[in-house]
């Protein structure tokens, strides 16, 4: 690997600067993103391999970003469970017929993801050809928890309550719904590896919806199955998830190697909960990226000073970047991450 | 005041058991508030004294609680100022003209709570009539930022970013609508405690959106400045916010008597960030409502274990309770927190 600072982070070894890349850094800010998807259904870009490597790519030629993350969403890998998924203009995702009963769950078909989201595996083979070893590749899954609300939910939610309900009044039911998305997600995951991806992100973006206690009884158990078996891969696992500042203790025990925080907690105090056995990815607010520079700049001193050139920082935000954020400041904050983290080694 | 313990507990004075009370415990999960709503618009019955004070006092006369609270909601302050508000069905409130430009914000009226929220006024001295001195009776406010991201998005927000782009971009704009609002918030208040009100609650439900750093510098400071003036009323005053885990120890610089937890942190870690001299309201999440009675039960006495009858423990919800919530179960809990807290002077 031509550039593997990102991969030393991980591992919280040695780098000559922080490494940096941004959670759906492909995506609707960028002109040449908007170009591909006023010819494809959002879904369509996912599921047609060339597409897919191709938004993988916009960003890398972009910007010097020390990774790529496969062009993806987490949602497709239900469909092969039997789960009916569209994408509704301004609406985001809907799924049409919600997971809530006994039978509902044991109709889920537990399948072979290597079928099932062969296209987003074709498109991991395609971007590594493509960037020939020069910076790593990342691939990613739902967590089970997030995976499990939306199928239950139908789509987004301001409460959980029909997640929260069938885990309280339906335990059982949820162990069974749990233990197919862990499988249905470690497989995926194992198989991106093979594929080719260099490191894993598994995303609970919902998780932080739960107390501590719910989050330790019926959550946290089936990520740590999914980290154990994706262990045999070999690469390194990034978890992640947002509002989960009150868990921040509770979080090294999922086992992966980094662990992505949002932005609201600052980075020293959230490393601190987490303890020196792990690297740490985030946490700058994606709407900081609308301010003036001179306001991104010292937002981004900030977090760097907080990481202290400790091994094991990668800089990151604390969320998706969001639509019309300016390409130029996404530009220059890459470059000053690197040029204000270089470690002088004559120093 | 003949059941003082609401109060006592907000000055950490010990008391026979631990007091409890819900946000938004006069609501539609009740069927006596949706046979008045049938009736009246939602803006109508904040603004009819009669119909708020006969819905303040529907959970009183069901429920065990240790306070009412007004009915009354956040946003008909900001009309006052000129902001132009409805409650649309399904999409919850709307703000015509948002307050983005400089001109927007000069525009704003400095309007007298006393006549502009008179209404609201009025039916807090409806209630403290017809409560006769059984219960203490609570005023509130949404907080100078909350109210600010209201005005600004024009209603809800998935990412406040109109907000945060006016603070990031226009710092001495953001500066003079945050010193209107102070004002207004700290007039409001004050007027409430004049009306009756035996206590405070500051509603500052949005500001866990924001990083610590950015809550210190733009936020903070007028919380400050209104708890400073309203201690002239001599009431408690509770400050509630949620998402707001990350910046617990910040929160003991409010200078409020109370703070309010959401669910997200286990309560016994919350209070040991926010420290001794603060008592602590919450932290049930709403939704375990929905669970069988025996799930109630142990999150409950977890709650109070982590609480250890320590004085200063307000039983409340984490955020406000929820539309089709089984009103039973509410009963149950109230008599719950009760027995389960009971002080045995004799042990």
């Amino acid at each position: 690997m031509k550039n593997d600072r990102f991969l030393r982070a991980c591992r919280r070894e040695p780098v000559d600067c922080t490494p940096i890349w941004l959670m759906r850094q492909a995506g609707r800010y960028m002109p040449e993103y908007r170009a591909i998807r006023k010819q494809y259904g959002f879904l369509d870009m996912v599921k047609t391999p060339e597409v897919a490597a191709e938004i993988t790519m916009q960003p890398v030629q972009a910007f010097e970003i020390d990774a790529a993350i496969i062009f993806a969403d987490i949602l497709p890998p239900l469909e092969g469970m039997g789960i009916h998924l569209t994408f509704e203009k301004g609406e985001g995702p809907v799924i049409h017929n919600p997971i809530r009963t006994l039978d509902d769950i044991e109709a889920l078909r537990q399948p072979n993801p290597r079928e099932s989201v062969a296209f987003t595996l074709r498109a991991i083979g395609l971007v590594k050809q493509e960037l020939d070893q020069r910076i790593p590749l990342i691939g990613f899954s739902g967590a089970p928890f997030t995976l499990a609300s939306y199928a239950i939910e139908g789509g987004s939610s301001r409460d959980f309550r029909h997640t929260k309900k069938l885990m309280y009044n339906h335990p059982t039911n949820w162990a069974l719904l749990m233990d197919k998305l862990t499988t249905l997600v470690s497989d995926y995951l194992l198989a991106q590896a093979e594929a080719g991806a260099d490191a894993l992100q598994i995303f609970d973006s919902w998780a932080g919806v739960l107390a501590p206690g719910d989050y330790q009884t019926y959550v946290l158990p089936y990520v740590q199955r999914c980290v154990e078996r994706v262990r045999a891969s070999g690469v390194p696992i990034i978890y992640f998830g947002v509002g989960m500042s009150g868990m921040l203790p509770l979080l090294p025990q999922v086992g992966s190697d980094v662990i992505g925080i949002d932005w609201h907690v600052l980075l020293d105090q959230a490393w601190e909960h987490l303890g020196p056995e792990r690297a740490v990815q985030g946490n700058l607010d994606p709407v900081v990226l609308f301010a003036p520079w001179e306001e991104i700049q010292s937002r981004a001193d900030d977090i760097l000073q907080r990481a202290n050139n400790r091994p094991g920082h990668i800089f990151n935000l604390g969320h998706g970047i969001l639509t019309e954020t300016p390409v130029e400041h996404v530009q220059r904050l890459v470059e000053y991450v690197h040029s204000a983290s270089a470690r002088n080694e004559s120093a």
